[in-house]
């Protein structure tokens, strides 16, 4: 039994909300129409609005990327439940200025359901909808079958790059089509060491033996590709860099990597995988253009990690490196 | 046994601050004389160094308060244990631009004899130097006592005050004075839910009942001052700042506040409590002029929190809104 701090498993939400937007209410606020949906307090005027969301239990995800030069406003869902499509149509109704709206969701069947029925009901209201499905994690389905996969820490990169071109007043045709190209340029892969446990039950929803990990297990604990017996940073960085880049050629690419942290892997680890990722990437002549190290989509308690690889060009370059802040991150 | 991402025990340390360096090589640099003494690539000319360190293991802490209005080098040791005199006496003179530099750590015994034989070292060889010796814990020795305190979270807001004050142009005896305001007024608190464990052996350190938890604990699972069952967040919240607040006068003051995660503690507890210690300071009339949220000093994995309280006059407010910037903050 996973021992958490809360109140009573069916108020975490609530109670984790109530915390942010007393700490953060003045570049967030929740909407009246709806309590699960969060905008920001200041919206650039004209701008393409950006709306993301998903389940709780990954925090900073989703809420932590709602800010200047990301997001405008996050649908948050229950613990590993997606949101219903009311929050997303209230945020989505209340960052459209004019100009229409980007949706971007992982791709669970309940999050396309539930942002697709929105988008339904935001354009049958008016608005002008674009919907953008990310599927970064190369475990979860085979090359060719893209479409079929589980989004995960690749998110990150999609929301970045959607945010900065919203940003520069591009179209809401532009704005899809350069975080398109992002979220097919983006790969990832996870590995986990221990489980994670729902709020609610306190239960690890799955086991791994006292010596082993799993590869490409998804961050709701859906099952990997190889579980095997635990291995060294340096042959976990040569595995996960091997995997993506089977997957889609970076080599003699310029990239932006993201090593992330699911819960309990500490930063010290991650930086030393962070090492030992760069040398596997310099043999294979790719150039990181920019690193982040940290805890960036969690999955609760669980030991583990991620590694994202973006292939860049000049557009998506200016776009990782443009500025972007929020209550979690200063990018 | 605790699972960890590493290459080899003994290997941690140097594998780890070659990821940070390999990353952050634009803001840290590592000093030829010693490999374990870090300091700031570009120094602000003419100001009182600030120079902090202690064991590793606590990640983002200590190096990742080396930053622009924080500290200018730190000293690295191994997990849980304190460095040499050397890299102590090297970031020293690194960062000494001839108006003298402050030395701040931790209240632990191999600290206290490392940095004093720093600073001593340091002396002979013509630098002014002063030593503040945080003990914010107020669980670790009573009231009266608070020489003999450990300094846990509470080292993040003395860095803060100290870096900001130092920035000011103050000489090297005002940032002391200044900064040892700041030691006297803030106390924490911590609670730890599950142990962490070494790396070396990867055996948790402690044991805590499956349904127990200790408040007191220190970030290195130092025997607290209570076991008990696990409370709720609330529950939990109202204990923490009672304890602070019954061994230092907060009542009716402006304060800075961090809720602190030591590992595996998910940003949403971290809010929730958050949410219900704003209450716990409402009541009493304290106002949060400032509040940070996050993983500041963590203990590997170790499952729990700390609170930490900082009085404020004017003074230390205008140090504590005063921007600084690390690899991991921006203040």
């Amino acid at each position: 039994m996973a021992k958490k701090l809360i109140n009573h498993p069916d108020k975490v939400i609530d109670d984790m909300l109530a915390g942010i937007l007393r700490m953060h209410g003045d570049v967030l606020r929740r909407c009246e129409e709806d309590p699960r949906a969060v905008v920001r307090t200041t919206l650039d005027p004209g701008k393409v609005g950006v709306v993301i969301g998903g389940g709780s239990g990954h925090e900073p995800a989703f809420i932590g990327y709602v800010g200047e030069g990301l997001a405008d406003g996050v649908a948050v869902g229950n613990i590993f439940a997606s949101p219903s499509p009311y929050p997303i149509l209230t945020a989505a109704k209340e960052v459209d200025q004019g100009n229409g709206v980007l949706l971007i969701y992982g791709n669970y069947s309940g999050d396309n359901m539930n942002f697709s029925m929105a988008a339904e009901l935001a354009e049958m209201d008016g608005h002008q909808v674009k919907e953008l499905v990310v599927h970064d994690d190369v475990a979860s389905a085979p090359k060719g079958e893209e479409h079929k996969r589980r989004g995960i820490a690749g998110e990150v990169f999609v929301y970045k790059v959607a945010g900065a071109k919203a940003r520069t007043g591009a179209s809401l045709d532009e704005v899809y089509a350069t975080t398109e190209k992002a979220n097919d340029w983006t790969r990832s892969i996870g590995i986990a060491l221990e489980p994670c446990s729902l709020p609610q039950t306190g239960k690890p929803i799955f086991s791994i033996g006292p010596d082993e990990m799993e590869i490409g297990m998804g961050v709701h604990g859906e099952p990997g590709i190889h579980r095997m017996k635990l291995m060294s940073a340096e042959e976990v960085a040569n595995r996960l860099v091997d995997a993506i880049c089977e997957d889609f050629d970076y080599d003699g690419s310029d990239v932006a990597v993201l090593v992330n942290g699911l819960g309990a892997t500490s930063l010290l680890e991650l930086y030393i995988l962070y090492d030992n990722m760069a040398d596997a990437l310099a043999k294979r002549n790719i150039r990181i253009h920019r690193s982040f190290v940290g805890e960036y989509i969690t999955s609760q308690e669980m030991s583990g990690c991620s590694l994202t690889m973006m292939k860049l060009d000049e557009e998506l370059k200016a776009m990782i490196d443009a500025p972007g802040k929020t209550f979690c991150f200063n990018f």
